[in-house]
């Protein structure tokens, strides 16, 4: 009696048992990347001196870097097509949309596994693919054949019962997720979705469900692959990727939750933590500056049909600026042929590029002090580039509606067609381009800002550091390597990248590194939530960074500290984080002992105190962290 | 026999005699700003205490910084809109379109003066009005009932006959004109259309030439208001603003130039000048990276349909990434209603909001060494936001042909149908705001980028400065306070945008001026030509320059260097600029003398050479010189 997560990763296991908590190898069939992430995949995967992929589809996307403020957007583009065109990688021009959107559009699989070197990777998964976020590295290594690590997740079954009431929409059942579990609710887990209110839920609405899944810090989110599967690859004009899939009847589960739609309320996660999470009703009145519907969360023609009901015939408010970007250009030519695009236009709503945008702090950043309410799933302090911005997260029907008042206004409170225009079925794949069939003639094109990959060096046996930073719980990659329109274009420069490391939060953290020769990072649970961004690992060390002493971690990010020989230490007191102070020097002695006994005593040379800590790691995981990263590790081996 | 020219200053004269090179002061019925200049204008205008605008009408657009890459650009929107509302001063939201589209659209009317604090104001010059761009204190006072002061033009006619053939657009005519004139062929001119031609052009293809007339140095150029424009503001739904208004037969011109347009062909001007004009036959085969189709030059409803007439059913080259940024929402309403916006969007062009956008290097920066095409009005060096780009200025035919083969592509040798759909009726004026009917409950929102007005001191008797830096000829405004995603945020902070100031020319010039105490520039022909940005004024007083030495002015720039209290100083023989090195120090002496003689000899204490110069300033520029500026004038004469 299986689920339909162990379903899968039986299908693709290539090492390692099934056992919550033990490692296991999979087999990777699909990949995509994102710009920001992609160009140093791609460098990685260069590296790695193979002719071509080796999975069944890769594709790259570019949807990040879109503003194009300087040569670098642009560079990194021309360089993306250049490689995806020589190593068969398939690649989405600027402007097709958001990597997620088109992913689930046109490449998704049930039964297959994809992972992506963006967090929201499991958008994918809501038809019954198992989409997971990874570190570049860990994509590079997968398109170059080798199975993708991962510790075997508990699987939580989400048992769904009853249906959304009118003016409630999916985007309420992941907050309502995270307002019971928090932003570390899910590390080791994979949330499975069953039940009764399945048949209800498109897969637009599944998406919405899985994407925010990341926030969970979950492995992935799942959709069963069904008849509402079945109606969306169709309208995809692809019946022949079908395949129904779903767990066994009465299979088992790790744990179980039931959600009663029937009884969620429209809801926001309010700043600066998507779990901060509270019904519209309490919110009511607080005046809005913006409001921006799209990101891969809700950037879906079911999505923006919503907002269109509510915005039919409506103006928005004086004081509002309401700001529309489409998931996809699939998106947008069924926007303008069902009339909604005229109804945007007409409200008053800016219309911007089909890409990632505001939800990245692309553009589009608030006023001082300004209240955003946004459809995305992220409201990390800062993210937005207005740092004293008061950003929500909300459904599109909350987000429409707050729009034409004004204020914090809950859907279900006001009338408004629910039924819309059937989704025209409209395929465009004019800015897909395949690879060349002659890839020797294809060159790479390497403009300035792509600068080589920093290299790290061995790990010592011993060492003594400075603690040149302590944080307090769930701090985001989005504080370790922001993202936002001014560092975002360094995201090929890690050498110029790595001066706005912890730039919200110690502006002079570059400073402290390079007059200490690097040092030791000290944090609470939960540490490297958010993004996949493998540079949030990268970057600290190429300043120097040799450990991260924490709480907790969150999963993608541990494993790119790993890829890139930064060791990873969990106190076994969480008490003993109180006993170091920043600017303490940690001594860490005999290291190679991690190999048979996974466990560590620091001694804090400032404060003579000793410190317990535990090394979660594989052998394979010590073996790359003390050759100084994965890319060491293989040419060490390849040799 | 009067032209038309002199018809409308006639009925707007206060003082002054209508002979070429005499001063003059006109009534001004409406003004117009867009955000870069505008809130500098807006806090000039406050500054002067009055209660609300004394024009017939005042707009406030937002269509320069709507990136918004940080809270600097939503301050400032928000800023201008509390202005607006408060003084009477109609306000455009930020998607509503870019000001000079809007302004032609939906206010400018025959027969009315109108000044912008953006020197492409002319583009309304299109239907008979009288529409100059002048610097953001002149438009300040302007608000404030003051006369608009300028040097009576000669007045061209530029009689147009024959007709437009196959591919060739009215971009070519004004291409044709820089080529013959080039950028400082203009200088004190109104260029006055006529001719048996002008009954084959509509108002789209007439304000694409008083648009770019700007380029000439002109002070304006001008188009009758006929049968042309009666249909034009009649699909406006405006047909009440009609007036007919022409020269009277065998009216009498100051010069003629006459163009045949069935001897055009398609041209671009190449970089770095608009005036560097070559037909495209010359250019075939050049690979293209970019094509970017928009800004208020080439946006309208017609220039966008004749692009799409050539892109219908077509894919845009793999290599190129083809922009579209439609000049208003009534023009992108209408690409939908008319089917073009589906069109682009299956060619594969990326959308952009409804703004200046790459015009302004405001994001869409080409590749390094990109090459780039343009249907803009400028392609200065630097403008593009990619020092190494090749920017090129186009017809959208020549644009939009060249997006489909990947390489320049002369439009006329190919087949496309030059008919398209009649311009869809649609008005739809919800983004723009009307004042405040209660001004006093209205406060002004002004947030922390918005910095106070630096202020200047009164010019001393005489002075001894260093020349900070000597140029070259056709040196612009561009150069002096760059625009673009980086700097453009500033605007409205002064001591943070000085910084800038010739970055792309002398990074070290900010730290030059402020180790020797400020200076004086030298340099050739035709200073400060292009943008009408008062802040390329503003800024270097901000920096302790007192004078430019040049061989020559643009017309807008020795104005605002007037009214910031810099002293424009002219070499009486050119071949001086020959004798004076970078970081001589040069001696002014008895500056107060320059009311009798308007005449100065300098004395270069390096060399110990002696030059003289001109003061081309009438007894009220001086004064607001030696009062260290307009707005310590005002101040000292208002107690």
């Amino acid at each position: 009696m299986e689920n339909l997560t162990h379903k899968i990763l039986k299908a693709h296991i290539i090492r390692g048992e099934m056992i919550p908590g033990e490692p296991i190898e999979i087999r990777i069939d699909q990949t995509l990347t994102q710009d920001a992430t992609g160009t140093m995949a791609y460098m990685q995967f260069e590296a790695m001196g193979l002719p071509s992929v080796k999975t069944e589809l890769s594709v790259s996307y570019v949807d990040h870097n879109t503003l194009q403020s300087g040569y670098m957007n642009a560079d990194d583009h021309a360089y993306l097509q250049s490689v995806a065109s020589k190593y068969g990688i398939v690649f989405s021009k600027p402007g097709n949309g958001i990597c997620h959107q088109v992913h689930l559009e046109r490449f998704a699989k049930p039964g297959k596994t994809l992972i992506g070197s963006d967090s929201h990777t499991p958008t994918s998964s809501a038809m019954g693919c198992l989409a997971i976020g990874a570190g570049g590295l860990d994509v590079a290594k997968a398109m170059a054949g080798y199975p993708y690590r991962l510790t075997m997740p508990k699987v939580v079954e989400v048992r769904l019962i009853g249906s959304l009431r009118h003016g409630v929409s999916s985007k309420d059942i992941i907050l309502e997720l995270l307002r019971r579990l928090s932003v570390k609710g899910g590390v080791g887990k994979v949330f499975e979705y069953t039940g009764d209110a399945l048949k209800t839920l498109s897969v637009y609405q599944r998406a919405t469900i899985t994407n925010m899944g990341a926030e969970l810090g979950a492995t992935t989110s799942i959709f069963p692959s069904d008849e509402k599967t079945k109606e969306f690859l169709e309208k995809q004009g692809r019946p022949e990727d079908y395949r129904p899939l779903q767990a066994d009847p009465q299979a088992s589960y790790d744990e179980t939750i039931e959600i009663d739609l029937s009884q969620l309320k429209p809801m926001a996660a309010c700043p600066n933590s998507p779990d901060a999470v509270r019904p519209i009703t309490e919110l009511a009145g607080i005046k809005v500056d913006q409001v921006a519907i799209g990101s891969c969360t809700n950037s879906g023609y079911e999505d923006l049909m919503k907002a269109a009901m509510i915005l039919k015939g409506k103006k928005v408010s004086p004081h509002v600026s309401l700001i529309i970007s489409p998931g996809s250009r699939q998106v947008l030519l069924k926007l303008i042929q069902s009339g909604a695009l005229q109804i945007f236009i007409q409200a008053g709503a800016r219309i911007l590029e089909c890409t990632c945008g505001p939800c990245i702090g692309m553009g589009q950043s608030p006023k001082t002090e300004g209240v955003s309410i946004r459809t995305f799933n992220r409201n990390f302090y800062g993210r937005s580039g207005t740092l004293s911005a008061k950003v929500y997260l909300t459904s599109p029907e909350v987000a429409a509606a707050s729009a034409v008042s004004g204020v914090f206004t809950d859907p279900s409170m006001i009338a408004y067609e629910d039924d819309f225009a059937p989704e025209p079925q409209i395929i465009d794949d004019g800015m897909i381009l395949y690879p060349s069939r002659d890839p020797d003639s294809v060159e790479i094109i390497r403009g300035p800002n792509i600068k080589p990959i920093p290299q790290n060096t061995a790990m010592p046996s011993s060492l003594s550091k400075k603690v040149v930073i302590k944080l307090g719980d769930n701090i985001t990659t989005d504080h370790i390597a922001p993202a936002g329109a001014e560092v975002l274009p360094y995201r090929s420069n890690i050498e110029k990248l790595s001066t706005f490391v912890f730039k919200n939060n110690k502006p002079d953290f570059y400073d402290i590194c390079q007059n200490n020769h690097g040092g030791i990072i000290v944090a609470g649970e939960n540490y490297g939530q958010g993004s996949s961004r493998e540079h949030a690992a990268l970057a600290p060390m190429y300043l120097g960074i040799k450990a991260v002493l924490c709480k907790s971690f969150a999963r993608i990010h541990k494993a790119n500290l790993i890829n890139f020989g930064i060791l990873p230490l969990i106190f076994e007191n969480p008490e003993d984080y109180d006993k170091i102070q920043e600017m303490d020097t940690l001594q860490l002695s005999d290291l190679k002992n991690l190999y048979t006994q996974r466990s560590l005593e620091i001694y804090d040379q400032t404060s003579g105190q000793k410190i317990r800590c535990r090394v979660e790691c594989t052998d394979a995981d010590l073996d790359l962290i003390m050759a100084g990263g994965a890319l060491n590790y293989i040419r060490q081996n390849a040799s």
